[in-house]
């Protein structure tokens, strides 16, 4: 455990206040001081000048997944990502359909949640904890239940920290004709995902991810034709997304109060991005992180959750060690006051912990977490770090 | 149309950046630099020094509603003001329920869109672009339709700038035993409206209103045995009241990603709400903006669409001049390259616009402002303001 082999320079990229900690968090996360200064005025959310923000970040977010505006459009919906995956199912899954959920952990459990509460129909695909859905099962679901008219699927699912294989799958979906929804909320703009490579008909995505910046709004990118099909299918005024895209159309406006400030604040972070070489660019800072961070971690004597293939580099699953000094909770805290701030685990198999590797962080940041992590081990007296799986 | 009335000197109060226009709506408003500054660092949604921010503000909530948390609560809900309407309707009215619905404006005809979608039996009571409902009115329909279960009223219908009756409405709902639920949105902390003055069950507003914080989610101020009874009955997952208080008070933290800047701002601005002597100070601030205005624009030849006793302090309408060189967009433009952005009128009846009166503004901003409306006028060659109606 010794420090000796994590540099101490300062990190270039990431500039919190003084005692602020970096979110090594899923979201919402550390953003750039430019992003939160953008926040720093008022807009009229009936005015021209906001218009062109919402306009802008509409078409930012198209050219994102390389979709083009005659096949798809772009509908930024108010509240949390959750909220748009909401929208995005009930807009995509007709009353009479089928949805097919593919799970492995909270979040696809979350999407057959919300088909509760629409009633509609579903069959699920469970993985349990962390295990991968694999294209074949897909296939063979696919198969025997014909009357499926829609397969859900998230990218990353934050809850083990694995990127599931939204490739094979979607080409199992486009052969056999049936719609694709995918979540890539923690994954979409560090993590290609164009139509092109993937054939997807609906993407639900927000503001407080990869994309770095602030909570306020979702958004989704939705094939025109399944919007279109949708008017008047929608259960809630708030979440109907036919409406919000048409009104947004005909007006420039969003149909109800916008989070001005997230709003803004997404495009400075929009101008970021592509500075920093728009998704490869940031998925290579993001790989940078997440492989530091796993070296470092085992060279602690951690053990990740998951084999090196089906790591994502949006966030890492940890096994707690079994050591009688241990304890999540503690460790945290100690943690934080080195200002780290990072996230509990969600397995049921065995205690674990997660650190993100999103935000504005870079290896810098992450050397420094990798000698507090030593530090706080330290002081809680664990000296060794042997998982208990 | 002489400039000599209106005092020259700059508003204590706003400061608003360079170039930046003063906000004159009825929100997203202009806010006070250190509500905006609130925001320039990142925070853990799942972390304990937010959950203290969440619990702050619903505690400071609950008391300027003048309710004890043992007969209400508080649940924030991500999203705008109408998503908080959406999930008190939905919350506060059995599926088998029936609601009457008051309408004067906008705001009170989304109430019974929201009921169309969530499929509750409802009859309205519509007063057209601007007439009050009557105390007798409610009455008179709550006798001919017993089965009524729920009123809902439009406290400040921006619409029109009306402040309704509600006092004398709520006391009526409440002698026929219904539960009465208000659409605070545009009021509530500007205007009194305590439990003990007014018979509430469910009030409704949000965090860009007469607060004067930053967009980003509304709140919703319930009477618990409404809540308890309402467990299993939303509509949606991600508007569901209930779920959403269950998990807060459970855990503290919000059910999903929180609008962590947002709310962190409105701590902030509920500050400065209190040392600016609460609701009473408030109202105060607005009512002399509002007389300024008022009586400025009357000096410049503008008629209000109401009587004074129905003025809120909130927003105005004003009729157009009947002058072939007044054009609604032109005279908008030239306020806003004076730095003063107002909003376009919602009547059927006549052409008209409105001018807010809440946010960091002060008397010497209106003052600024009729300036800046005499200068707009004189540059457009509209030489006289007889009103069109």
């Amino acid at each position: 455990m010794s420090k000796a082999e994590f540099p101490t320079s300062r990190a270039a990229l990431a500039t919190p206040a003084l005692g602020e900690p970096y979110l090594l968090t899923p979201g919402p996360l550390t953003t750039s001081l430019a992003t939160k200064e953008a926040m720093l005025r008022d807009w009229g959310s009936w005015d021209a000048d906001f218009n062109q923000v919402t306009a802008e970040i509409r078409q930012g977010l198209l050219a994102m997944a390389g979709v083009d505006d005659d096949s798809f459009a772009c509908v930024p919906l108010q509240g949390s990502g959750t909220f748009a995956v909401e929208a995005a199912l009930a807009t995509a899954i007709p009353r009479d359909g089928k949805a097919l959920v593919l799970m492995n952990g909270a979040y696809g459990k979350r999407a057959a949640q919300i088909l509760d509460y629409l009633g509609r129909a579903h069959i699920d695909l469970d993985k349990g904890d962390y295990l991968p859905p694999q294209p074949e099962e897909v296939a063979e679901l696919l198969r025997t239940n014909p009357d499926v008219t829609t397969v859900f699927l998230v990218h990353c699912e934050t809850s083990s920290g694995i990127l599931n294989p939204l490739k094979e799958i979607a080409e199992v979906v486009k052969a056999h004709g049936k719609s694709l929804v995918v979540d890539a909320m923690s994954s979409f703009g560090a993590v290609p995902l164009t139509v092109e490579q993937i054939p997807f008909d609906v993407m639900v995505s927000s503001a407080n991810k990869c994309i770095e910046g602030i909570p306020g709004f979702g958004f989704v990118v939705i094939r025109r034709s399944l919007l279109e099909a949708a008017k008047g299918r929608a259960h809630s005024l708030s979440l109907d997304l036919h409406e919000q895209w048409a009104y947004m159309e005909k007006t420039g406006q969003w149909r109800f109060t916008p989070p001005t400030h997230s709003v803004v604040a997404f495009r400075k972070a929009l101008e970021q991005h592509t500075a920093e070489g728009g998704v490869a660019g940031r998925l290579a800072r993001y790989t940078r992180n997440r492989d530091l961070l796993v070296a470092g971690m085992r060279q602690l004597g951690f053990a990740t959750l998951l084999e090196d293939r089906w790591l994502s580099p949006i966030i890492t699953t940890f096994f707690s060690p079994d050591h009688p000094n241990f304890e999540f909770k503690r460790f945290y805290n100690e943690l934080k006051a080195r200002q780290f701030v990072i996230y509990p685990g969600k397995l049921t198999i065995a205690e674990s912990f997660r650190i993100g590797c999103i935000g504005q962080i870079d290896e810098a940041v992450v050397a420094q977490l990798l000698r507090a992590i030593a530090d706080s081990l330290a002081a809680m007296g664990v000296d060794r770090c042997q998982p208990a799986a």
